[in-house]
């Protein structure tokens, strides 16, 4: 019988359904050295969390996380709230000694970051950060190959997560202002697609080389009246960069692709073959393997769902599809494996892994603010 | 608060995982006029039986069946074990008065079928059968489409369930037996196929036209022996027939359709449109509307996933895929609508729509076996 | 510097464009050992013939056809007439002792077809039969992987043709006569579809077991009129068959496939792998091999556009596309080889070749008509 | 019948091929106001020369490309040299008065293209430069799209043209030198990927926002020996830029693009749709139309082969595919019309326009180079 894993949940919105879930489901589909236990979760809104926590299992439920820290019966203290409340409570936990998983990006500022990186060197509790879509079977197999050299020495990367939710029809919320997300697609989703990268190659981006952002969409209506108030967030960020091994990548990440609901691609080419991925078709992994005789080398579609041959696949038979949440699911089972003495079969992103995708994401705003190429190392 | 619906599941294998599972996120994603418990599991095996329990949270466990018809605390029994197993229980859970899910097809042979079908009608107790793909979203989409009229006379069906795990590699089981199974490819994929077919189309299958059934593989290996047993059901079974309306459909289910692990696929061609899914990519339903200007006519990929505009896709955001477990969640929360009271969204099955799928697939059979034509209302 | 091949031409339309556009660049993509020679264009309306000829550089033109067998300036006649008038002028030609190449199907009705085999046997001339799509270059390499016994044992042939322009509105022409035709979708395109199963699998089909056919429309307005006449081919017929070693195979064929407007397809599934192939993407070949390890099996897209590896590709550079007519254009530069005594890449049918495709077509109107199989060695 | 068109052609390699035979096709699938005359071939191999003219229907050749300048038959010139054979015989031409038809990219260096550029303004003679991509059906649909404000205000381009044939086993050749060919892959692929964007979105670039050049395999082997040479134009080159409007693009050109043969992608994403198109698959062009109702919205996958819907899709029946030579085609018969005094269809690139095109090359390149952002009109 595991022992139990206490954790308490700040954040009862989109990431607080997904977390909820993914702390339910693990131990039904995976054998974990610890046991996931819902202990509590805290939000703002009294009445709407004690529906929240009914409804995805919490023991208990707070509206003020501080207490938290000193709770004995907490191990874990996963927060899933906007980007400008992460610091805080991940510094306090970590600082009480509770382990911590934090939604990406690591933070909306860099000073945030930084901060949030030095707590967690100082503590002995152990952090996470929840960069789910490394722990899609397709993106982990792709790891694989690419450990094993099966792409050769790598030129190029072509990341770009597209969406179109954010045309002018869309009303203001958190998302669209500075000062609670830090910035707009590039904190949302170039975070995911610098992770995506940096965590395949498993090397670090050196240089941006040149960045432009844009806000096409200047200001928009506050929910509940007829005013509109500025939008001061980018709607997109599109770069260029070198990785150390001298791969060149690019990056884009906007919320106006239209007709891209969810395209957070990555394609990778290397002097043996290349591999393709695409969250649309997320348990589709295609990789070209340039060693095939010319007759018959082509773009191999392979369905990442065999549980005996791909990792993060063995919920159900092959092609019985995985969907989107099983990606959180595959990362809470990790972070239970992790804090049970175990190894993750991939790696799981801290808090130091993500501070290194915040500075290429810092050295991109810089990029486009200053018209020229940065390189890394001047972002500390 | 919604009353409970106490529930008790026969079967701990496949099916039983992902009728757990359904029972179990139904109440965390929908909201339900009856909320599920999970009240018995019962399976043959105590030692497994208890762990699953145990796992899937089910409040307590029995390897009696029997047992559940008089247990005043069980409302619905849900019926996961192999087809020649269907009858019996279902039969008597139906004279006790309860509700009844049952995985597809409805039973092995027909005279099992129709003794279900009877039952159903002298019982109380409503019936359900598992045709999970009916709530695929895309599915459900297409469904809504035919329904307004979108693809006006239908001309074609083109269904087939290809996958490719029964080579001679895999070893004997019950599903390979024709005491157990009733048939092999056919009863467990053209199940699907000709379901799928009949609740697009909302018309019945009037004849077959000519029908091959064959058994490639005719030995496989007895597990943990070295002798081999004879497999005595199809591997693949192909098939002409009409719909009452006209529309001429093909249908085929196959085991050895190498490099097809799950493609339960369906295209349909009318005067206006057409209309074309395959689960390997169930998120999506391609149409095409023939009324649109030629310069843009083209099939659509439409991302099915709207929680605003296509059924059965409010769990997460737009293009946050859902998996192959979302439609069996689906139609568990169905089944608790129905049950409290309120309508499916498409649709649910019960015995009576599923025994109309069984007489097809027998037609189908005695069409292969007797080198000619066979009408569905010679199946009684 | 290769002898000249003189070419005579009957038929001006579609066909008459296509081939000869065939014999006009054949020599100048292809090194052969004759060089075709546009010598007579013969059609029925002289003034269009006389633009016909001019544009596509014959050196004469006739309305006669009869006279081409006593020239002694022509050794190759090709016939791209109605079906109804295929077997006249062949007959003729090969008794005169010139070479024919007539387009497909071989005729429209089977005693056509058994006369021209027959004179084809008795003449010193050779026949050749325009089953363009042998010769795209993803079928020829499907072919050779065929050849090379890379899907092992065959199980299944997948094969249709559906196109979507014979609607309600599309006015009565020679095709919806059965008196011109023979046959509707039938001869037109299941005439390809068998020909390509029975050429890739390199066996004969031994039975129908069912078959259907169907006429959706069966008025038509006469062009140029407000009348209607009778269209009395089918719109469609569908069967299954099977080959002599066992594989199984549906095949299709539809003018009302609404958004398919030139879907020739064909999967084949064996034992160590599969192929899959659709003229709307015809330069590609799909190919799974089932041996490659399964964390890296997938189906291949295989840009078959390699001239130093693909048949029939070395026109231009890599993935620089192909399209319909290159089809014709490689036939028309086998024929030459042929007929320099060289031997073609993969095999040209000829008639007695594509009398055992017009066998299959007859078997599938017989079953469709008696309700019943019927084995092919019945069709005689 | 039309006057003729006598045409010399400079070159015999790849190109010349592509445009003799589009010379050769254009009036047999084109009415046109001038015919085509086949009349000089010009190469530096003679005896090559001789086969070459032979083959394709030249009616005389020569290896002196200065006496066509003299030479009162000859009323448009064709070059299809090496980039740095590009200049001297065009400004020669037209300043004896002839038309001009030259190979893209307009030139190998900035010089040079302005050189060409002032030549033509001062020359009655009429410029055309191959973009022969422009007139895919698919992109000229695309192109009649947008003009119709089917997209609305533009936010995004994503221009990418990835080949694979450039890695290490690739022996040298006028390709990766800079002194004949001017740049690498920024030239021969990034100039299409300019053009189509510019010719696309029907305005112009304003500026480079960061660009990065890379050299992967700085080393080839000489043909014919064993010694190797310093390839020193770029493998791969991306950028990020911003048209006037203010949509933002990005551009990449490599190669190095493993499994890639020739993928000439452009993406534009506007407020009301967006089109997607690849070379690999060029006679599909993908349309979302974000004005139609959510429920059926998705990406149209448009067969741009219907003759009376499509622009320059007239040569075969609907989805009877076109190749990569019928994009030489369709240019040379627009050629014809305009100087036969007709308009074309979608516009004709002239040296004027390609000066365009040549400055965001150039802007591109000294980004890389100075690390910075670079604006078009500082190039002049």
């Amino acid at each position: 019988m595991p022992r139990p894993l206490p954790i308490a949940l700040i954040g009862q919105k989109f990431m607080g359904r997904a977390h909820s879930n993914a702390w339910g489901q693990a131990p039904r589909f995976h054998d974990l050295p610890v046991e996931p236990s819902l202990a509590v979760a805290c939000g703002r809104d009294a009445a709407e969390l004690e529906a929240f926590a009914a409804r995805w299992g919490w023991a208990r439920s707070t509206t003020d996380w501080r207490e938290l820290a000193d709770d004995p019966e907490v191990a874990l203290v996963d927060i899933g709230t906007p980007n400008h409340l992460h610091a805080e409570p991940a510094i306090a936990m970590l600082e009480a000694g509770k382990h911590v998983a934090c939604e990406k990006p690591l933070a909306g500022t860099l000073d945030d970051a930084r901060a949030m990186r030095d707590a967690a060197r100082r503590s002995r509790g152990k952090t996470f950060v929840w960069f789910n879509y490394r722990r899609c079977p397709a993106v982990a197999l792709a790891w694989q190959l690419l450990r094993a050299g099966r792409l050769g020495r790598i030129h190029h990367v072509r990341a770009s997560y597209l969406q179109d939710w954010g045309g002018a029809g869309t009303p203001m919320s958190w998302r669209f202002r500075k000062k609670t997300a830090g910035s707009g697609a590039h904190g949302d989703l170039n975070a995911h697609a610098v992770d995506l990268a940096r965590f395949l190659l498993g090397e670090e981006v050196v240089e941006v080389h040149g960045a432009v952002s844009r806000t096409f969409i200047k200001e928009r209506v506050v929910p509940g009246t007829r005013t509109k108030a500025r939008s001061d967030v980018d709607d997109a960020v599109l770069f260029t960069a070198s990785f150390r091994s001298g791969a060149v990548a690019s990056f884009e990440a906007t919320r106006l692709a239209t007709g891209n609901q969810n395209a957070n691609r990555i394609e990778i080419n290397g002097e043996l073959g290349s591999l393709r991925w695409d969250f649309e078709e997320m348990n589709l992994l295609h990789f070209y393997d340039a060693t095939d005789p010319r007759q018959t080398a082509g773009w191999r579609r392979i369905m990442a769902t065999a549980g005996d041959a791909h990792p993060y696949a063995s919920y159900w038979p092959d092609a019985h599809l995985l969907g989107y949440e099983h990606t959180f699911v595959s990362q809470a089972a990790d972070i239970c494996r992790v804090l049970g003495g175990r190894k993750p079969l991939v790696p799981l992103p801290d808090f130091a892994d993500a501070w290194e995708t915040q500075r290429v994401l810092e050295a991109a705003m810089r990029s486009a603010r200053e018209r020229s190429a940065v390189k890394i190392a001047e972002v500390t």
